[in-house]
Parts: C-alpha cells; sequence; structure tokens
C-alpha cells in the first residue's frame, strides 16, 4: 500500500527517511562534540527504530520502565539503562531476570531505599549491577538536591557487593546546562578527595540537545523526542516542520457550523498534553485552523473566517507532545523510503511498569 | 491473590461491588421516570462490565468507534448505538459487517455526506440499517444547528431504501436539558407535519445524569462514566469519593525534598486531563498533597508543609478523568466481591479507529 488516503483514521504515519535523517543528524553532533548518545526509546517504543540508532552508532539505549526494557532485552538490544529508581520486590525480580538476558544493563537511583533493595537483590549475582546516582540539577523532579547527598549514595553503592558506581545522571531542567556543570564539577572534587572516580556524567533532553557538550564533564546524552520531534519542539527552535516525522492522520466527519469542523481524533489519540501551546496540535499545511477543543475520540477545529475543510477531507497533524500520542496507537504506518506504507506494532506501548 | 500490595504499580484497581452498586442505581433513576438507558462502553471497555449493565436492565449499549463496536459484538453483545459520523469505505464496510453480526444496530449522522455513505452501503442490505440524527444542543461540538436542518436529514434517512430513521440523538452540554427540551420538541412539530413519526430520542452524559427524565420526549440515555466515577463528578457533585470505583495505585519512588515526593504514575497513566480542576488527580486520604506536576512516568505530588508519604509507600489516586485513564492500562486489576484481586484484559482498549 502506498497511499495515505487508504489507511484507516485516525492513523500515526512516521516517515522513516525523516526519523532516519534526525537520527544521523544528532548522532553526527554527539560524535563531533565528543558525547556518547545514549537515545531514549520512550518516543518510538519500536525494535526497528531502536535497532536504526544502535546502528547509526549509539552507545546503548535508555529506558524509563522495566517493561520497556524487557520488550528491547528480548528484541535483542544488550545496553540499556533505566533511569527510573527500582522499587519492590517484584520489580526487583524483573530487573535480576534483566539483567540475565543483556550485556550491559545499569539503573539509576536517588536515595537509599533504593540503593538498599538493589544491593540485597544483586549481592550473589555473578556480575554486578551498575547504578548511577540521579542528581537534581534544577528540574525538580527526581534527583537528589546536593552534591553531598549525591557523594554519600555513590559511597553507598561503592561499598555493596552487589554493586558498581556507574557515574552521575541528570534529567536537567530546559537551559540548565551550567546548572548540570556546576552541580557534576562539586560532586566529582568531593568523590575524588574519597579516591573514587565518576565513570559517566549522563545528562539529557531533547530540548537543549544542540547545546549538549561535555561541560562539566558530561560524557554521555539521553534524547528521546528527537527521533519524531512534534510542535513543542518547533516553538523552541529544536526543529523544523520538515523534521516533524512522526503525525496524526485525522478525517473531517462533521462541518456542524461555518467555523467548526470536527476530526475523528480527540484525547484518546492527541491526548491532552499542552507543553505550554494552545490548542491541540498543528494542522499541517492550514496554520489559521486551531484544534480548539478534545473529547474523548472528536477533536474540534476552528478557523478564522470560513473553514476550509469539508467532510471526508484529510488532515496531517504535528502533535504539541510526540512521545505520549505514539503510546495511544497499538501499531504505526511506516513510510519508507520507496514510498510505501507499512503497519508496524508499537512493541513497548503501554509498558508501564 | 487478595492484597493490593503484592500487585505491580501503576495499576488500575476497580472496586466491583461499587461498580455493579453504580450500574444499579442508575439503572434504577432510569427505570423510574421511565426512560431506557443504554450505557456508553467508553469507560470501562470491558465485556465483563457491558454484560453487567446489559443484565441490569440496559436497552443496548453506547460505543464511539467502530473498533468498540466490533469487541462487544464478538462477545455477544446485540444492540448497539455507535455514536458517531461514519466516513469512507473502509469503515463503511466494516459497519455491514458488523450489521450482520448484531440484533441491533444503530449509528448517528449530522450531514449529508455520511447518510450518502450509509445510504450507498446498505441499499441493498437484507435489513436496513438505523440511523439517528445527531443534533447540536449547545455542546457544539457534532450534530446540526437546528431543527429545520435535522428534518431535512431525516427526510433524506427516510428516502433511503437501506436506511430506517431511528430517532434524534443529542449530546447536551451539561446543564442543558431545556436547551435539549426546545430543540427536540421544535424538530418534532417538524417531523410530524410531515407525517414522520419520531421513534427515539436519546440524550447522555454523566454530569447531568440525576436530572435525565423525559422533558422534550427523551426517550433514552446514554451515560458511560457513571459505572467508575472520578474526580471530576466528585466535583460536581454527581457522585462521593465512595462511589469511585476506578483507582490508580501508584508507589512512591522518591523523596526528593521535604514537601515532594514522586510516585510511578505520570502522563502514561494518569492522562494531562484537568477537566478544569487543579492538579492530576485526587490522592484518597491525603487532602492536603497535590499532583502537581506530570513528566511521561512521573507524578511529582507537593503537599502543605512536610510531606507524609515515604520511599515505598503506596498511594490510592481517584482520576480526574477515568475515561482516559482506564484506556491507558493493557489490563485492570478486579477487586472482586470475596475480597480477591484478578486481572482483566481491558477488551476495547485502544480502539481508535
Amino acid at each position: 500500500m502506498d497511499d495515505l488516503n487508504e489507511i484507516e483514521t485516525p492513523a500515526f504515519v512516521v516517515d522513516e527517511a525523516v526519523a532516519l535523517r534526525n537520527i544521523a543528524a544528532y548522532q553526527s553532533h554527539c560524535d563531533e562534540v565528543g558525547l556518547k548518545l545514549r537515545p531514549h526509546i520512550k518516543t518510538h517504543k519500536l525494535v526497528h527504530f531502536a535497532k536504526a540508532q544502535m546502528d547509526a552508532g549509539a552507545a546503548g539505549i535508555t529506558c524509563q520502565k522495566i517493561g520497556e526494557a524487557e520488550v528491547m532485552a528480548d528484541a535483542g538490544l544488550d545496553d540499556i539503562l533505566i533511569t527510573f529508581n527500582v522499587i519492590g520486590s517484584a520489580k526487583l525480580d524483573r530487573l535480576y531476570g534483566l539483567a540475565r538476558k543483556v550485556r550491559e544493563l545499569a539503573v539509576t537511583a536517588d536515595n537509599a531505599d533504593v540503593i538498599g533493595g538493589l544491593a540485597e537483590t544483586f549481592r550473589d549475582a555473578g556480575s554486578p549491577l551498575r547504578v548511577l546516582v540521579e542528581c537534581d540539577t534544577g528540574a525538580h523532579r527526581c534527583g537528589v538536591t546536593t552534591p553531598e547527598a549525591a557523594a554519600d549514595l555513590t559511597r553507598m553503592i561503592d561499598a555493596a557487593p552487589g554493586l558498581v558506581f556507574g557515574g552521575l545522571m541528570t534529567y536537567p531542567a530546559p537551559g540548565g546546562r551550567k546548572d548540570v556543570a556546576n552541580f557534576m564539577t562539586a560532586t566529582c572534587a568531593i568523590l575524588s578527595r574519597a579516591g573514587i572516580d565518576c565513570p559517566e556524567i549522563s545528562s539529557g533532553g531533547t530540548p537543549d540537545m544542540w547545546q549538549a557538550d561535555k561541560s562539566g564533564g558530561v560524557t554521555e546524552y539521553r534524547a528521546g523526542t528527537y527521533i519524531y520531534n512534534d510542535r513543542s519542539l518547533i516553538k523552541r527552535g529544536v526543529c523544523t516542520l520538515d523534521d516533524c516525522a512522526g503525525r496524526v492522520v485525522a478525517t473531517v466527519v462533521s462541518r456542524p457550523a461555518g467555523d467548526r469542523a470536527v476530526i475523528d481524533a480527540g484525547s484518546k489519540v492527541l491526548t491532552s498534553d499542552l507543553l505550554g501551546l494552545s490548542g491541540y496540535g498543528l494542522i499541517v499545511g492550514h496554520p489559521t485552523i486551531a484544534i480548539e477543543a478534545l473529547s474523548e475520540e472528536h477533536g474540534t477545529l476552528t478557523s478564522d473566517g470560513e473553514m476550509p475543510l469539508a467532510v471526508g477531507d484529510r488532515i496531517e497533524i504535528v502533535p504539541n507532545h510526540v512521545c505520549v500520542v505514539s503510546n495511544m496507537f497499538d501499531a504505526i504506518w511506516l513510510r519508507t523510503a520507496d514510498g510505501s506504507l507499512r503497519q508496524m506494532r508499537v512493541d513497548a506501548r503501554g509498558c508501564v511498569t
């Protein structure tokens, strides 16, 4: 199949050439500035693109949940960092099993309870688990808030027989590069005085990816959204519309009033994520039409002046936040280089545990 | 299994006794006021509860997408209304196939293009398709905006050999009962002069469900959210906390600062739906803790004063909007009357086409 009009809507369509170009471009940047790239698979959740990222030169992949990592490991991805505090016996058991399957596995931790659970689980494991200490450099989500606390957790990891200190990790606030450098430099200084080497400093985030460099000793960068890009990243100047590889195709199902149209994609497709934007996505080729409201299965469009769309028309939407939107589909349509369309299951969709 | 602490988080847990009580209570109300109840399965997407709603006395079920209806029909639900404009040959083919499977099938339409497609598809079908005309009585989503336009579409359906006029349908704005009555009364008057009977007037919406009655000739009511209820309905005074059958169980994974905790449920579980509320859900037993921010797999909680939660603690969250949250899980946990926990696949999850 090669005609976009033949697929049922709503659909998520990925232009493979654009996605591969995005992968290559950012891999080149990381190669140039001497950073390891460890792409986050949360955006695409596809084995296909995880392998493409590795083939392009990535050092490994990043997952947020164990479930995502299990899917990737089963498909042969063998160097995985899980940037999440793993808690509870069921998840620790799964993590132990996962470590048996892959060549390299690492997790992050930002508190003693988590490290205690990891240490207990991996105490008698043949090979130790790598644990990075998560640092809050300004995003105020997870992470220890001081270099001293980071050093304390590092010592705890260092002292646990089943664990090995894997380095420092942060998910910075946008524009927080200097804060990352300050935090990491201060922490490494404390560690150095304690005779502990820091093997890796991992930072991340697509918004600041073109500014990523080795300041503050950063050695590794994690980015996810860059493979598809989205409206929020256009707004931030990180990409252009042409770089947006992942788009929702929807059909106009109703034209109830002069300035109003309704499409077959609602919050169960586009999600309610706004990311500070107005409206629920960018309609390609129709800059004056807004996706003003969503109900679960309907999107309400309004236009400045007469609505140019008719019932049956199809539109392409660049989502505000592509990572949550691709997760709403059991399968995507991949537009391959030869122009054909191929359906592909979203391997790690909905892996929330 | 009967211990909530043994299930992995994040999880969606449904108290079956509460859900069945909600089903019974609203069925009783509809029986008392003489309305047919046609529950919308978009909230639970489960064959289990669709059958429970039928067993309690529902006239049939409502689905929003053909995919949902296909799942329900395959499981034996045999009286289905799809409240959506069906467009395009692929969907019309599926609709035709669906009509062969069930005893009663009806759809809605609000424009001539949709009716034209239905008429063409069902022209030579053995039994005609019931089509209700969707009317905009104030919600400003789909629906014809005047009684005259409703009457015009009715005549078009009436004239099509493969179609039969099924009545009028509206999804009203909250508090819009009088607008519904005015619109329907005016439309029926026009139809009556044309010699056309209106066999059904279908209205819906959980927010106003306790005020649903036969004013304006309403004969049928569609409600979905009432089976689980949610924070938005508590806020509107439609239900109490005890009526909220569907809850997200999450685990505290980080306590990075005095007033901050982070849970393992983010926007890929709780969604960004606010419905006019502040924060992303109600934490049961902790009225002073807010779910202030969500990233994809983390929820950030803040408290007035010192945060009482510790790493490893589990919390129960009543979602802002339960319909979109249950759709995020491949499976729910059903807490049955004997106290045991049983995992159940969400049959129609993600059926967006």
